[in-house]
């Protein structure tokens, strides 16, 4: 089996470079005959989190890159003003063929920018896409777009729903996934002008199009893969996230009221991390991809574990293997 | 002091008319020298009801209505073909001058569609608007619009703020309310077409305008009113009503599992129910009003409590005191 290059970002997310490279190790040594690590961020930070594994792995290198892009960067400026970050250097890692992939859990747009800007469009892509995953009750639904591209036209949508279930199908295993659209009502005739003309591109599509979902349909698991305007997309996906923390801080709140309180808390938290806060917990669920751009680029929570690290290594893996932008270019560039 | 005539729906909603005749009893009785209720519906249904209460209240009185629009019947289709129902005889009290405002937990689409086709809209307002409330940290921000208007110009979300900000000052208490615009990030240039423009707008006019905020700050009380495109609100409004039922359902499965889960879960719930969930329990709020219409109509959740709707009467009164509609006229129609 040939071997395929992923480059991760080092210094990417909360817990930067520790997270970054325990994952990179495991994938690293889970896979030493078909994976080749790329580790790109400051070499002297990079060595010493290395040498704490105590382990020699012929297939796992360092890229030294001298800047760091924060959370809190604008993504336009720092790609200019910090050429030798490790987002910029990861990129061209991938733009000069030396890296088939990067992933990162750094700042998500400086990522997405980098991207688009460098690795260009797949013949036949308008516009790019980020795919979020969301819980349901049959497992998980992933919307397209959740913030690459606004102000979209109907066709986007429909490319967003041809590349979604390219996707789905080739890293979920889902045969013929279900496609919806995000709308405000269920009839074909709801929504706004860009739905009820997207409405009829998919319908005439030969995607697995199961008409208009409405907001609380995303988890319901009633389609695989739910398009919309990325705009939408990015205002959900934030309220989400930010429901769980909402919900944290009260029980925080609570517990901070008395001793009884507190123990009590902490009897039922168990449970309630189990039944219910973890499918809402975004941060397990490792990367998600930036379909349509020439190469692969897959971006993780800011807070991703080693584990989100090493699972976001394996898609991008898988993402090359299935060949994932050959189908997206064929099923489009017609 | 003057009576104010309040139209209410018997029939909407999923407990009617059980519901919404004994909500108007409590606010006819509360209010025996300031309110006249005229309950809008079968009348035979509407008189059983009234005869359990076993209280005589001079103002308090029926008016007949043959037909239901039920929660599933199509908004235009059966303002057309129940022209009898007590949708259409309530907003036409209103239009005729017999109410001065209608209240409703019933179809929510079919009461705003007839209001908007049968009342007119304010002069100076180009689209009217409908607004949510969503639980924060600090209290409560209302979203405009959540359904009423999508396609949006820069404008509309501008008279959205206006028509909000009125509301909130005079029916809220909240003198200067914070207008926040519903945005994919915090800075100046970020967002879609729309929101660019509506930046720019929003900023020059003489509201408390706070800038953009994200999907994230919905519930985090950065502002009392948020403004966006119907919709965006529409999807945000029925994913964060979903939440709650997504949460219930998996508590529910847990419980099955077995007896001691069953017990477990029955002595979490107490909790649960007023530390978190109360808040997102959106059936808690009463109703919310339709801005831009010329005339007083507040719409109510489907599964609305007698005190839900007393609410909804006692607000269509204070909007009707405080004159809301003739300061959105002023404010707009310059």
């Amino acid at each position: 089996m040939n071997k395929i290059k992923v480059a991760v970002d080092a210094m990417g997310g909360d817990f930067a470079p520790l997270n970054d490279v325990s994952g990179a190790v495991i994938a690293a040594e889970e896979k030493r005959d078909s994976l080749e690590i790329i580790l790109v961020g400051k070499e002297k930070l990079i060595s010493e989190e290395l040498n704490k594994h105590k382990i020699n792995l012929g297939n796992l290198s360092v890229v030294n890159a001298t800047e760091v892009i924060t959370m809190n960067d604008s993504p336009t400026d720092s790609l200019k003003t910090k050429s030798d970050s490790s987002i910029s250097v990861g990129i061209n890692l991938v733009k000069d063929k030396k890296a088939d992939a990067f992933i990162s859990a750094g700042n998500t747009g400086a990522v997405m920018t980098a991207s688009i800007l460098r690795l260009g469009r797949i013949k036949g892509v308008g516009r790019p896409t980020i795919g979020s995953l969301f819980p349901t009750d049959k497992g998980r639904t992933m919307v397209f777009d959740v913030g690459a591209s606004v102000d979209c036209k109907p066709n986007h949508l429909l490319e967003f729903g041809v590349m979604g279930s390219i996707y789905m199908k080739y890293v979920y295993g889902i045969d013929k996934p279900k496609v919806g659209l995000l709308n405000v009502g269920e009839e074909k005739s709801k929504g706004d002008n860009l739905t009820l003309e997207a409405y009829d591109l998919l319908e005439k599509s030969n995607l697995n199009f199961v008409g208009n979902v409405e907001g609380r349909d995303v988890l319901r698991g009633r389609a695989d893969i739910i398009v919309c305007d990325g705009f939408v997309g990015n205002v959900i996906l934030k309220f989400a996230e930010s429901v769980l923390d909402v919900m944290k801080s009260k029980f925080r709140t609570y517990s901070e009221k008395g001793f009884l309180q507190k123990i009590w808390v902490g009897m039922m938290y168990g449970t309630l991390k189990n039944v219910v806060l973890k499918d809402f917990d975004y941060q397990e669920y490792g990367g998600v991809p930036l379909l349509g751009v020439n190469g692969i680029t897959i971006i993780g929570h800011g807070k991703s574990s080693p584990i989100a690290i090493k699972n976001m290594i394996y898609k991008a893996e898988e993402m090359i293997r299935k060949e994932v932008n050959s189908k997206i270019s064929e099923e489009l560039s017609v």
